[in-house]
């Protein structure tokens, strides 16, 4: 899928039956913030990893565990939270998901 | 509501029948990213503005049009988009409608 231009309309719409054969796709990278579908399968994870920028993750469906900080937090369907740029974190699907990640490309210095 | 902190969860689902009830939220302000969840109703519209950092808009719930640059998007639930930084846009809701907008607050120089 090639990158979204600004003003361009993308669906970020749950994927549904879809979600077993898709994978995690970049939506666009402008100026300022980069913004990506991360599908992760359940029982997977990405091993703790960390960006200068801050983040949100937004959960658009299924449920996902993000460890940041020795504290677990489960993301549900419509559920969103943020971490600090340098945040250290893991991420483990509890069921098949999908999330929007948008990461702040020019953190404070 | 208070801000939320870095981990908190955060529910952005569609409010649906409490949408009539419900106005603009903050839903958090950190060092480079900012949140909000935009609530406006059908025929509202919020006037042509800019802000220095790119921004994405996030339909939840409903429609709205969001005119930039001489081009008009309708984004329904479901889809996104982005803006460059300093995009005048206006925005007018074509139903009741709720969406997440994300502020780049570091944008580049």
């Amino acid at each position: 899928m090639p990158h979204a231009a600004p003003g361009q309309v993308v669906d970020v719409g749950p994927l549904g039956v879809e979600l077993k054969q898709e994978a995690t796709v970049a939506l666009f990278k402008g100026d300022d913030l980069e913004v990506m579908r991360v599908v992760l399968q359940a029982g997977k994870s990405l091993p703790p990893h960390k960006v200068p920028g801050e983040i949100t993750i937004h959960c658009l469906e299924g449920a996902v565990d993000i460890t940041s900080e020795a504290t677990s937090h489960v993301l549900r369907a419509g559920q969103l939270l943020y971490l600090r740029g340098h945040a250290l974190h893991g991420v483990t699907a509890l069921q098949d998901c999908s999330a929007l990640v948008t990461i702040a490309l020019k953190p404070k210095e």
